[in-house]
Parts: C-alpha cells; sequence; structure tokens
C-alpha cells in the first residue's frame, strides 16, 4: 500500500513535471513576423496531350482526346522577411509527408521554416511533384488507404510500436500521436527521380542562392539538386535515405540507385554538406527490421562521405548521440529538442559562412 | 492595304494597353505583412483500425493487422496579422482545387486571402478531407490522371476552348495558363459531405467567430458547416455548385442534395449571406452544356434566395454583370479584377458590420 502510495506520487510528480515541460515548449513565439514577401508557385513539371478533338460544346464527355493535363510540378510556398539574407532555405520533405514536416511538430510548436524565418532567412517550402498541393500527376496512382500508422511510428523510430523508445524526443500525449499520423499524405501519381530533381532546379532558379534542407527520400533526389543547380549552395541532410556514389564506387545496398559519372559527383566536393542522423541506430544487427534499415543507411552514410572528402570534399556526418544529443527520432527537425537542434544547424551556418 | 496597317496598329496599341495594364496588376504589394502568428492544424477526421496484430518487429509486412489510419481530416493554413479584427476569415475550395485558389491568381497576383489579411482579418485557409495536404484518407482512390484540362477551361467559363470569352477576365498568356491548371488537384480518396462538414465545422471551433468564404462545390458543404456551428457569422459564395433547401421546398435538379429539415434551414435565415455569380452565363438554354449548367445554377440560386428571404433571411444573389461588373470567369475571386471584387466583398462586409 505505501509503495503503491509513493508509486502514485511519483506519477503525480512525473505528469506534472511533463506538463510543465509541455507548456514551456508550447509557449508561441510572441514576437511578430514582418513577411516582406509570401506567395505560392509551381515549378518544373510535364505536359501530357491526348490524341483527338476537344469538342467545347461536350466538356463532360471523358475521356475526350485534344486534352492537356499540367503535372508533375513541384509546389512551392514561400515567405521572404525583411532583410533577408544573401541566402534562402529550400526544404524538401521525405516519403509520405508534405511541407508540413517542416512547418509544425507533433506538440504543435513552430516548425524549422518559422524558426528559421525569424533568424532571418528567405523560406520556400516543397510539396515534391504528386504530393500535397502539388497533387496534378500525369501518371496514374492507385491510393490503398490501408491502415499504416504503426509502420510508421516503428520505421521513425519512435519506437517498437506499441512501446516508445525509453527516452525519445517525441511526445507521448494522444494529441500529438494524432497530429503527427495526419501529416502523412499519400502519392497522387507514378513520379520518378528525375521529375523530382528538374522541379528541385526550377525552384532554386527562383529562389537563387540557397541551401538545400532534405529530409528522408528527400535526401537522393537533393543530391541530383545541387549537381544540376548552381544555386545549392549547401545542403543540411536529416536522415536521408540513400547517397550518390560516383560510378563504380557505389557500396551494396545503397537506396540512392545507380552511380553518376564522376564529373557529376565531383559538383558535390564543391559545397558544405551536413548530414544528421539520430538516436536509436543500433551498432549492430538486431531482430528490428527498421532498426536494422538505419543501422545501414547511417553506415553507407559514413562510407560516402569518407568518398566525397577523398575527393576535397567537405561532408560531416553527425550521428547526434555522439555529440550528446540523445531521443531523437527520425523526424529530427520536429522532435521535442527542435530547438537546440536548430541551434546546431544554425553554428554549423555560421561556420561555413552561410548566415550572411 | 491601309486597312491592314489600321489594323496592325490597333493591334498593337491593344497589346500595348494589355501589357500597361498587366504589368499595373502585377505590380507586387510592397508593404510588409505584420503577422502575429501563423501556423498549420489538421482539423475533425476519422481513424480506422485493422483487425490483428501488429509485429514492430516487421514493419513492413503489409497489409499488416492490428493498425489504424488518421484520415478525412481537413489541412489548415492560418495567418493572423497584429490587432486582428474580431471576425476572422475560412476559405474553402471547389472541386479539383485546394487552398490554392484563394492565395494566388492564373496571372501570380496576392489572392484574396493576402489581400484581406493586409485589410486586417486572421485567415484560415482550407484543404478540405482528401485533396492537397489533408491527402491522407481511409478510403481508396483511383487517380486516372487522364488529360481534362481543356473541360475545366470550358467547365470555368474561360471560355469555349480555345476560345476565350470575349472580354474574359482572364489572362490569355501561356504562363498563366499554365499556373491556372497546375492548381488544380486530385482527390485522394472517397470522401462524403457529412465528414467535409464535420471538418470545416471543427476549423470554426480553432478560428471562433468568422465569415466564410465558399467557392464552387464548397457551396454545398458550406451552408450545411454555417448550421452545424454558430461560429459562422456570415457567408460569401463564390458561385456555389448547390444550395441547401428545406424539406419539401427542394426544386428539381438542384446540385445541393435531398432537403434539410426546416430548423435546420431556418439557421441559414440568422445570417448575412452574399452569393456572387459571373459573366458569360446565358439567359436561354444553348447549345454548350457548360454554359447550361451555370444558367441552372444561377436560376436555382435566385430561387433558393427568395426561399431564405421568406423565411426572414438575408440572402443577395448578385450577378456581377448586372451591376456593372462584366467578363468574370467561375473563378470570380482570382479573375484579372479581382481587386474591384474584393472592394465590393469588402463594401458588404462593413455594411453588415463584418468589419469589426
Amino acid at each position: 500500500m505505501k509503495r503503491e502510495l509513493r508509486n502514485y506520487a511519483s506519477a503525480i510528480l512525473l505528469l506534472s513535471l511533463s506538463y510543465i515541460t509541455l507548456q514551456a515548449q508550447q509557449k508561441p513565439n510572441t514576437k511578430p513576423l514582418i513577411i516582406a514577401a509570401q506567395g505560392t508557385f509551381s515549378a518544373g513539371g510535364t505536359v501530357v496531350k491526348s490524341e483527338g478533338v476537344f469538342d467545347p460544346l461536350k466538356p463532360w464527355n471523358l475521356p475526350q482526346g485534344g486534352q492537356t493535363r499540367h503535372g508533375d510540378h513541384a509546389d512551392v510556398f514561400y515567405q521572404i522577411p525583411q532583410k533577408a539574407k544573401h541566402h534562402s532555405m529550400v526544404f524538401l520533405h521525405g516519403y509520405g509527408q508534405t511541407r508540413r514536416s517542416w512547418q509544425t511538430t507533433a506538440d504543435g510548436r513552430e516548425g524549422f521554416s518559422d524558426q528559421f524565418l525569424r533568424k532571418g532567412y528567405g523560406v520556400y517550402l516543397v510539396d515534391q511533384p504528386g504530393r500535397g498541393e502539388a497533387g496534378q500527376t500525369t501518371k496514374p496512382a492507385q491510393i490503398t488507404a490501408i491502415p499504416d500508422d504503426q509502420t510508421w511510428f516503428t520505421q521513425f523510430r519512435i519506437g517498437l510500436y506499441p512501446a516508445f523508445n525509453e527516452g525519445v524526443q517525441f511526445p507521448k500525449d494522444s494529441l500529438s500521436l494524432d497530429r503527427f499520423f495526419r501529416m502523412m499524405s499519400p502519392n497522387t501519381g507514378s513520379v520518378d527521380e528525375t521529375t523530382i530533381v528538374n522541379a528541385m532546379s526550377a525552384v532554386f532558379d527562383k529562389s537563387g542562392d540557397g541551401i538545400l534542407f532534405t529530409h528522408s527520400a528527400g535526401g537522393a533526389p537533393g543530391w541530383k539538386t545541387a549537381i544540376k543547380n548552381d544555386h545549392v549552395k549547401a545542403i543540411v541532410a536529416i536522415e536521408p535515405g540513400g547517397f550518390a556514389f560516383p560510378e563504380g564506387e557505389v557500396p551494396e545496398g545503397n537506396r540512392g540507385g545507380r552511380g553518376i559519372p564522376l564529373n557529376e559527383f565531383m559538383k558535390l566536393t564543391k559545397i558544405p554538406i551536413v548530414v544528421y542522423f539520430g538516436d536509436f541506430i543500433p551498432k549492430d544487427e538486431t531482430n528490428a527490421a527498421s532498426l536494422n534499415f538505419w543501422r545501414k543507411v547511417l553506415a553507407t552514410g559514413r562510407q560516402w562521405a569518407k568518398v566525397v572528402n577523398a575527393h576535397g570534399g567537405d561532408v560531416s556526418i553527425v550521428h547526434l548521440p555522439e555529440i550528446g544529443i540523445k531521443g531523437n527520432t527520425h523526424f529530427i527537425m520536429s522532435d521535442l529538442n527542435s530547438n537546440e537542434i536548430a541551434d546546431v544547424i544554425t553554428k554549423w551556418l555560421k561556420e561555413k559562412k552561410l548566415d550572411k
């Protein structure tokens, strides 16, 4: 009975502390944002045409020939603060996500885009072709809508569902989980990597010189965007799923696809690149498929950094637990310690003179 | 030869005038926006569960039981200016569209949301369940991606493709058309009206008292949102596709569905409502299916206004050509004369004391 009471008291204390922490973290930034310009545009994309003649008197005789379909573009929302720095920031989400990844957090705080906007950067938030508001595509898709929240919870290293990882920087209340799951978004068409890279390059044509932030599956097209467009002056990659190796040097199991010609690869040696990995990535093979997945990705990332740097590049792989930052999931930029992560990135940007 | 020269000179003059007009209209508003708060959230939605037990060690054995799927929510981006008015504005797009309808125009100018934000209104921009960034749904969808741009061009009364309507308030350059077509976005799931209404009501729970702007297919769920949530203090409906009649008074061919109980309908008599229709809606039956469609909708709208007003309501149907505003398409809020339209609406809001 005594022990029960003590446990009960501890639980109350813990709950209160969590609540206070949550309140402190959720306190909105009350300083107003001064926006010199904001807007939306589409970038890149394709146009397909159907054979035949369109009859404007019967527009609903579908499928009716003689028509076009504009699709496969990226969709961009941008905001430029007053006295903006020279370098903009362009944000590309990962698989199953939209720009929401960067705009908010599971517990409803400001995302990276608002945080860096407040620091004086113009921000360009992308929905990649076939996702979110870039929904119009030229190739069909079947959306199955099968229940898979727990697959993502597990794949994103929040925990091995229903268990949360110990010390995880992710809110455990049901409202936050609800918010997080509702940020998922399906593919609305079949879109290949080249289409994404072309669209991202078109975004940089509009943004001008900028720092490319990528997350997860956005990583692989991110490297190729930097190769394609000289306005990409740096890359901050959050747990990229794959890497761009030169032909002949691709390790087995790399998810970044086939090797690229050396002269293209060399462009990646001309810009500073930092890659962050979170916590709960085991050193050794385990029986959890999701953890083995990330173990291999981190290993490939370290190998890739060696190759780029051997060719004269400037890539840092930061495995956060090694610098004392623990508990991060795959969503490092929106975890509970996202302010601390933003500070780490800000320091790197300053070191690389990208804060002008 | 003389006539040809004269025609040529006229053409040059016309082109120059168009260019000057375009330049004047495209001049960006250079005053900065002072944003007290901005952010994103999801509203409403459902959760489905699959039978079985989830195995976190093999998260990718899909379809794997014991999982949830959170979907069918609306997705909202909001901005609150400093010293915001009491009434917010909530914007609901039409079929095949997202919040982009309100954020920008075919010729790349500021949309209604920025215009009214500058006038001091908080703005809540919705992607309805199964559209844009509210892409996650619980019922499957097949996206066919068939070419249908010309169907929409015609249905939206830009013209009978490839002809533009004479005097149409729509830019005729290819870049603007490209922009316009790329704002289309497919359904990512099967979503019923009740789900949309519930999500919209949840948006008003967050926005508080507000003015609901609807466009096209957003019209029908808009009426029911006002019936469901007392925070809806007025409706500005741009060419709503259907209307909510009381049971027993539904005219044939109304696209707003079955009649609703009189006690629910009566809520629509308690708030001011204005409905705008653009140009090119013929008085008589024609051989163009799209024009007949809008002819019937306008006639039904006039009939509906009579019913609401007979029950003590305050509905105005404004057929813009009748007040001297000509050339508007179905996209009244983003046509070339959108500034003039915003002024007309602003005057109405003032009359109804909704500008506080």
